[in-house]
């Protein structure tokens, strides 16, 4: 058995699998703010899973830790995890003397897309020994899965396509550039065009652009064609089998995925290149409430089906040289 | 020993390489126009390098072919290779029966991704298990070697950057869709919008540009922010450590690496998160005259530095599908 911790901004998600990463059990705390607070719902988490279970901490195969911001997955300190309180934080070692046991931490986006991996190939007749994880939530950013194992990059930043620039008449970016792809097709995207008190501001978009409102008609429109963009450049550049859509824009997310598939489908009647790719049945949605990253940090390490790779889980020869700047 | 050929629209490139990839012998053929013609000049071509080197043919440890089209690595089939005047030839088992041996077939550009990663990690000092080659010639495509290893793609479209449209507004690819790198970016889009007696219509260009031509001005400008916009998507997608330019526009290769890292410098000045991933200085030229192409495909299935997939040359487990569009 293994256990996996996915700790959010509100929620921490927290799992147990067992050999073939099926969830046994899980439970979903509420994500403290601050160094010490983070911790201590990383232990409870753990702890929870453990009584649970009835497996003692130390009796699982291995623990992981998803969390947001920049991760050295090889000291297994983190960086700028703004939402969680903190700017620096060695959780890896914080947790592993707390537990008494070895403690994996990989950034949140990279553990979904293990996750969703572990989902397709779970799912009887469906193969793919590579994935994107396309996480829209307050950012854009994928994960990958390359030949069966989690690509992180030569310096840990694979999957960065939220500041491939789309337009270079767009609004100015936080990255400094202008016209990202995050500009248009993410949470933030939305907020910033569609102010509103609705706690789920796409929610409120999309009920105003059914209403026929004209400036939520042009921001939904932006988003869907730019979702699909997002797509495109991860097939054309690494050629992935799935993208698979999960992330907090999943509130969304059904309807979503049917007005991407419409966008991909009818580009590929005006490209016979973009036929020939298929773009528009290679796009899936991470199913409503499966808990990918939670799931993708408790198989952090293992063997995945149909991985060829040896060094699953591993950092790249260059060391995780880890980016300095931050959104 | 093993032998290479680069099987070009004018010209063959063979090569013997050693054990650890040096070039030990090298022949240049004109290549003939179609199908049987072709398979004469591969012929001549392993005939001559079995020669000079003295060793016979079936005494290498591999023979490898790039050519341009798209390729079936199980079947050897080649695709769409309107430059060497044939739509589909068997060119795998057609060689290994006239030759008596096992001859592996690559795609020209994914072959000398593998040549390009060779002469990285053949260099003191210098390690990357992740590289791009960008191949600007005629169009603009990418070959990718992650984690030592050729990455095909799961239907070995990888690297297809050239088809990411940059720009809503710009002109009709023969893809079907607007404002695609490839039309801006390449041989071809030099061609469309420089009309020149010279050759080598970029050296045109350039020329007319450094005097001062407002049109030429324009144009070279396009080239060289969106060769920059190319390295930026293979970075920001697969976060290869090093994107290698090589191909047909290398004519100007010395200049244009240059302006691409005048270009990349100036972006991080506005952009921290750029800033960030060193983009000027992942970048670099495959020195003139290296036959990139004929090495690799000297190359495919052999070990390589800092491969730790275990699968090098082999296609994935989708099966080699190949897209049915021709540019």
């Amino acid at each position: 058995m293994r256990l996996g911790l996915d700790i959010g901004g509100t929620k921490t998600d927290a799992v147990a699998v067992d050999d073939d990463g099926t969830i046994v059990d899980r439970v979903r705390l509420a994500t403290g703010f601050g160094p010490e607070a983070v911790i201590r719902t990383a232990i409870e988490g753990v702890t929870r899973i453990s009584q649970i279970t009835g497996v003692p901490v130390d009796g699982f195969e291995s623990v992981g830790i998803g969390i947001p911001g920049q991760v050295d997955v090889v000291t297994g300190n983190v960086s700028h995890a703004v939402n969680l309180g903190f700017d620096e934080l060695d959780v890896g070692r914080r947790l592993s003397v707390a537990l008494g046991l070895d403690v994996k931490v990989e950034n949140d986006v990279k553990a979904a897309a293990l996750g969703a991996y572990h989902l397709m190939t779970a799912q009887p007749g469906l193969t793919a020994r590579s994935i994107a994880y396309l996480n829209l939530g307050t950012g854009l950013a994928a994960g990958l899965v390359i030949d069966g194992a989690l690509w992180r990059g030569a310096r840990g930043t694979a999957g960065e396509i939220g500041h491939i620039p789309v337009d270079p008449n767009g609004v100015l970016c936080p990255c400094g550039q202008r016209g990202c792809l995050e500009t248009v097709a993410s949470g933030s995207a939305i907020a910033r065009q569609w102010v509103t008190d609705d706690p789920i501001p796409a929610r409120s978009l999309l009920a105003a652009a059914d209403a026929g409102d004209a400036a939520a008609l042009a921001i939904r429109s932006l988003l869907v064609d730019n979702v699909a963009a997002a797509v495109r450049v991860l097939v054309l550049t690494v050629d992935v089998e799935i993208v698979m859509i999960g992330g907090g824009l999943s509130a969304i997310g059904a309807w979503l995925l049917d007005e991407v598939r419409r966008v991909l489908t009818s580009w590929a009647v005006e490209s016979p290149f973009l036929a020939s790719l298929g773009l528009d049945s290679r796009v899936q949605l991470v199913p409503a409430g499966f808990p990918a990253a939670a799931v993708g940090a408790a198989l952090v390490g293992a063997p995945l089906a149909g991985a060829s790779r040896t060094d699953v889980g591993t950092p790249t020869g260059q060391g995780e040289k880890v980016a300095t700047w931050q959104k």
